[in-house]
């Protein structure tokens, strides 16, 4: 969408920044900080915004990254997308004039945004961005189709809201959608190879339906349905690519194939050459091409996060001796610090620094403040050695004589976590029983008492804000299932102890629930973990994939509900009407679609839309609707194929199949980067105390303090590299590539374009 | 299936050559060149048998790997396959002692062949070789229940041919199976990571039933067909499992979603996590898993190679002078090269001399000798500039006024191609009309002789020989295409012209010629090319996956039909019987099987149960094999769609990927291999005179020879290096894994486990 501004930020141009002083070393304003933290925080999230530096400038600029305004932008995106559901034809009909409020109300703050965003960067730098351009042209458009359809509506004449499908447009265009942006860029860089090897798909297929007319139209075949077979070479031709998708298989051969054995050879061609060797091309090709353009795209982030640094550096930097390197002081730096990160404990901060000043000078130069920004992304736990609460609040239970045994018994890790696998085991077969049964139903309370002891159990034994800290996954999941059950079966069993009434709702949970809770036992087999870990690992970016998703999925629906919508109606259950038989449409009478009563797979609202589309991802059945409109209809479940399974799904894979392979290779290779490597040089990460899960807990407890018990010699201090979660996508996308990153070449200063010449450095 | 074996062929020992005399410079003995030609044409060709050096073994091992020798017991094998056909239940009946017969025979050949292999190779090596032991257990277990079943038969009591399914394990078990073990290899290495993601979701397949049992089971739901919805654990567990396949999608979901919006949610989370996410999981660790394996193996092969080399050099080795190193003299090197390729030309070995020898010497080391073999897998075209046949046999034509203008129309390339290209879609669109019509099946000569005239022009321009070297495709192609197109419309014609009568079978041949000429189209697309020459290079390899699925599904096809033979059948379109609604079988009454005239699909004879499997690849219905028999025979399906989909597929995925890889970074970096550089190097690969398709030959021609007439200065003898193809699958997979292959190491010295310790080395 915006490519050539997206590049552009990436290289901030060397000006702006006469009114820094660098003669000296002067005390450094706090707008000389506001501006430093705000390039590094820009690194920190790559954001590569390029702000105007004068004071009043950076301030609206901080303003701007507020995360209240972003979470009020996408609030509003998301209000601005819902209308839909409530716009003709609507799944809760709302008056015209209310919907077209709640959107003037939107497109007022799109605006507000957008000024204040022209406002942070310099004039021309504004309209030169194609999604700014894109912005304003969504909201004169959409602005101009309100103004009409209104005026039509007002007129009682026919009217088409078309600018609704510009409205998902706003989530690529917005700053804050640079994932999906970039998700959007290497498809189009992936379009003009897949564009061949579609057109040579195309041209196998064209083929294949001409020997197909040839070889079976004159024969004479009926379809199932009793029509000619295979007489029309425009059928033919959906037909068969409809079999590429598998939706029609064996359905289509069907005919062929009872009339002679020898033509099944002929489809099955068809399958391994266009269904099996054109699909594997088609990912090889999309996936070939999504790496080639990702690495870059992330080599130029590196390049661009590391100058901002420099920027960064270049404001705070000042002069110990005369003609020596510049440097940063550690007050400086703990003050810029503080401003980009102002949760980060005393203590964190000072092990950063620890790590980047390792020779103790009080000072750090630009090498090891360029780093700050990859220190910063590594998310530390901070441990402070204390007694247990319970130690402190109520010492004679804790020292009492009962509790060295639990701790003794609890620390039989694999019993303990063998009871507990053969305790979901046996729940898990209560489960299936029929609760209806009164054993079964008491047994749930005896379950719930056991989840409740297992959790109590770990409290007692684990500091409670080590057990709860922030990447502990399963401990939260545990304890969120368990306790929402809780609270689920009280409420569930107060109300048919006293009404004798079950809300099918609060039941539905409960299950859920209870299954959920099942989950837990994958954890405690490691080659599993391995697996989940992945997984949980790549949901963000899979979140990206959503967000492209829903952006197609949204355009495909607001077109197909303008081109389907009330063709196929849906009757409940106990509807009696005779027209329930065919969909309320006669053109369905008598076909696969009403008899396999697929009438509720309609458009006729944007949730079915929705479903019916996920559907059509999975299998491409549109026979229905090629009954119910016209032929041509046709071209829109093509169109969706081609965009949705064949680049979208595919990218998808490849994003997977990259993701496990980069998980594959780190398990072999280092996994930590050099950066970690240092902290654990220096032996600042001081114990392995809190890993993700209770399980490897429990080992190095073993290991290093017998029963468990604090010890006395325990360093104050503990810090634990979360070594293995990102922050953000980015991130993850960057270890995906760091093989060809050298993380000490910062390239600042010998770029031979020169983008990254700062004018503080020449004046040095 | 018998990896140590193959593993322990790689390393030859170093024994049993005392008989080799190497003081001096003795005369070599006819069996000393036979020796070394076989250790040379073993590493061209990749075999690893550990054979006796004895004279007598060596002979019988020449008449091992005779072609003769290996097509006969390929032969034998596809006798003994297709016995299927002829056995009950049959394609086409034979009596019982007919096929036991043929069976007997095949038999015996194998017994002959592996009675010839235990003489070639030493006793102990036959007998640790699983391989072996697997046909000799093959063998006696065919013979016990050819005994059995015809006991059984001549007492009219019901018998079962069980051991049919090991027939196709004689595929992977002959010594020729490299590549089919090498695949099997690969899928048993990746099997216990594939188990593990396997588990995972089998678990989370089950969560996922129990949630749809519990949420959904007690709601009364109706299927389609009036069956209770989601209340059977295991039925639901199958239900979901076939939705992974996409085979009942959106059917499965219909009840729930037209009882609420909201379980919609369930199932597009359900595919989600089980169809997109753990489906791309499965292709990431198999992909994972063969990249791995396979380039370990590759390695070893290399490095098995280059051992067999040296011991070629071993056996013809030399001194030159006193305390030199050992050398090959250029006598010995030309007798070794003819009997290892006779059909090669003496320039072509010359030009490979010249390319070892490089200083001129008259004999050659040991590095260059171990290249040889690298150089003889290059393909070269050699092409002595002579004069066009035509030119030799009538010169008055030939340099006739006429001639020089055709040549140099002709030349305008550009021109040309589009002038066919034109013709070539007309003809598309001719072919495309009905053919009843007098001018269009007049037209049809124009188009003959239009196509034929281009063939022929071509081969007025072009030597002969170079129009029809080995490596033009596309003119083959043509040629064949159109000359069988002639043959057949002519018999077409003259059929209908005297009889009046058209046979069916002849029509088709037309018209599959006439849309298969049409194919040519794409090779005059640069872009096209470049796909479609990829696609024929992994043609060979795909070969060995049609091995791998044929031996899955003739095992799957022998159990089904033992399970499901006669219980659906098929009757033809005009058949009156009233069975025909049903399938023949009453359990299929009213079924969506037998409504949508299912019923060819069956297992009933060899052919159609693979027309089945193939099917069942694609979609997996099985619906119907369930109502006949019992519920448990979904086992059957669940266990073909995991070998076959989950498995062979994704493998096959994993190759197509790996191959368009390779050939995307050839394509950018440097394409030829280094010995193919040093020919380039040494002005040996004189002219690129003709390329793989005639469009690039015309270019040369353009830039190089003017009008296309013999120049005389051209020299005697042109080289053209043939880089692209490949005459093994191994080279092609050497190919891709070159990057890690160093082309200078030989390592058959400094091998630390003595694998490649060689005893005439260490007399010398």
């Amino acid at each position: 969408m915006s490519e050539a501004a997206e590049r552009s930020e990436n290289i901030p141009a060397g000006k702006g920044k006469e009114g820094i002083p660098n003669g000296g070393n002067p005390e450094k304003s706090k707008e000389d900080f506001d501006l430093a933290s705000i390039y590094v925080s820009d690194a920190q999230y790559n954001r590569n915004i390029y702000f105007d530096t004068s004071p009043e400038a950076v301030r609206l600029y901080l303003r701007y990254n507020h995360w209240l305004a972003k979470v009020l932008l996408y609030f509003f995106i998301l209000v601005d997308l819902s209308l839909a559901l409530f716009e003709e034809p609507a799944v809760l009909p709302l008056p015209i004039w209310a919907t077209m409020l709640v959107e003037l109300l939107c497109l007022l703050v799109f605006t507000i945004r957008l000024a204040h965003y022209a406002k942070v960067i310099p004039r021309d730098k504004f309209w030169k961005d194609p999604k700014n351009i894109c912005i304003i042209v969504i909201l004169l458009l959409t602005l101009v189709d309100m103004i009409i359809y209104g005026a039509l509506k007002a007129t009682n004449c026919y009217g088409v809201r078309w600018s609704r499908v510009l409205r998902p447009l706003l989530l690529v265009n917005v700053t804050e959608g640079r994932q999906l942006r970039r998700a959007f860029r290497s498809i189009r860089n992936a379009l003009p190879q897949i564009f061949y090897v579609f057109l040579l798909f195309m041209f196998s297929l064209l083929m294949f339906s001409l020997m197909a007319l040839k070889l079976l139209g004159k024969r004479g075949l009926k379809t199932i349905d009793g029509a000619p077979y295979f007489t029309n070479y425009l059928e033919i031709v959906f037909d068969l690519y409809v079999l590429v998708t598998t939706a029609n298989s064996p359905d289509v051969m069907m005919p062929a194939y009872n009339s002679s054995f020898v033509f099944a050879i002929f489809f099955i061609l068809y399958i391994l050459i266009n269904t099996y060797i054109f699909m594997s091309v088609f990912l090889a090709v999309v996936y070939n091409n999504y790496k080639k353009y990702l690495k870059e795209e992330v080599r130029q982030l590196v390049r661009a996060k590391r100058h901002k640094m420099a920027r960064a550096f270049a404001v705070l930097q000042e002069h110990r001796e005369e003609g020596g390197q510049p440097v940063v002081s550690q007050a400086n730096w703990n003050q810029m610090v503080r401003l980009v990160q102002p949760d980060i404990s005393n203590a964190h901060r000072e092990l950063l620094w620890s790590v980047a000043d390792d020779k103790n000078q009080g000072y750090i130069g630009k090498v090891a403040f360029v780093q700050l920004v990859d220190l910063l992304n590594i998310e530390v736990i901070t441990l402070k050695s204390r007694p247990h609460p319970l130690q402190s609040a109520c010492p004679a239970l804790y020292l009492s004589a009962p509790s060295p045994f639990i701790l003794r018994t609890f620390n039989l890790k694999w019993a303990f976590v063998i009871v507990y696998d053969l305790i979901i085991l046996v729940n898990a077969v209560f489960i299936g029983l029929d609760e209806e049964n009164p054993m079964v139903s008491n047994s749930e309370w005896v379950f719930l008492a056991l989840y409740l002891l297992e959790i109590l159990l770990k409290l007692y034994v684990f500091e409670p804000k080590a057990f709860f800290s922030r990447h502990s996954f399963w401990n939260w999941f545990d304890t969120i299932i368990v306790v929402s059950a809780l609270i689920a079966t009280i409420i569930n069993s107060a109300m048919k102890s006293t009404g004798g009434y079950t809300s099918r709702q609060i039941l539905d949970i409960v299950f859920i629930l209870r299954v959920l809770r099942l989950i837990r036992v994958v954890d405690s087999i490691k080659r599993f973990r391995a697996i989940i870990n992945t997984l949980i690992r790549i949901g963000p970016a899979i979140l990206t994939f959503g967000q492209l998703i829903i952006v197609v999925y949204y355009i495909f629906a607001m077109v197909g509900m303008e081109l389907f919508k009330g063709k196929v109606k849906f009757f409940e259950e106990d509807s009696t009407d005779p027209d329930k038989a065919f969909c309320g449409n006669t053109d369905l009478k008598g076909t696969a679609f009403a008899q396999l009563n697929y009438c509720k797979n309609n458009f006729n609202n944007v949730v079915s839309s929705f479903i019916l589309l996920v559907e059509l991802t999975v299998v491409n059945q549109c026979s229905g609707f090629v009954a119910v409109t016209h032929v041509s209809a046709r071209i829109f479940f093509i169109l969706f194929h081609i965009m949705v399974v064949i680049i979208i799904i595919n990218i998808f894979v490849a994003f997977v199949l990259e993701a496990f392979f980069v998980e594959y290779s780190v398990d072999k290779s280092d996994l930590q980067t050099s950066l970690e490597r240092k902290i654990e040089e220096l032996e600042l990460a001081v114990e392995q105390y809190l890993e993700d899960n209770l399980v490897n807990a429990m080992e190095t407890i073993d290991n290093d303090q017998g029963a468990g018990q604090p010890v006395d010699n325990r360093p104050a201090l503990m810090f634990k590299i979360a070594s293995k979660r990102y922050r953000t996508v980015d991130a993850l996308l960057q270890r995906m590539f760091e093989a060809d990153l050298d993380p000490e070449d910062f390239a600042e200063n010998d770029d031979p374009d020169g983008n990254f010449a700062n004018p503080t450095f020449s004046s040095a």
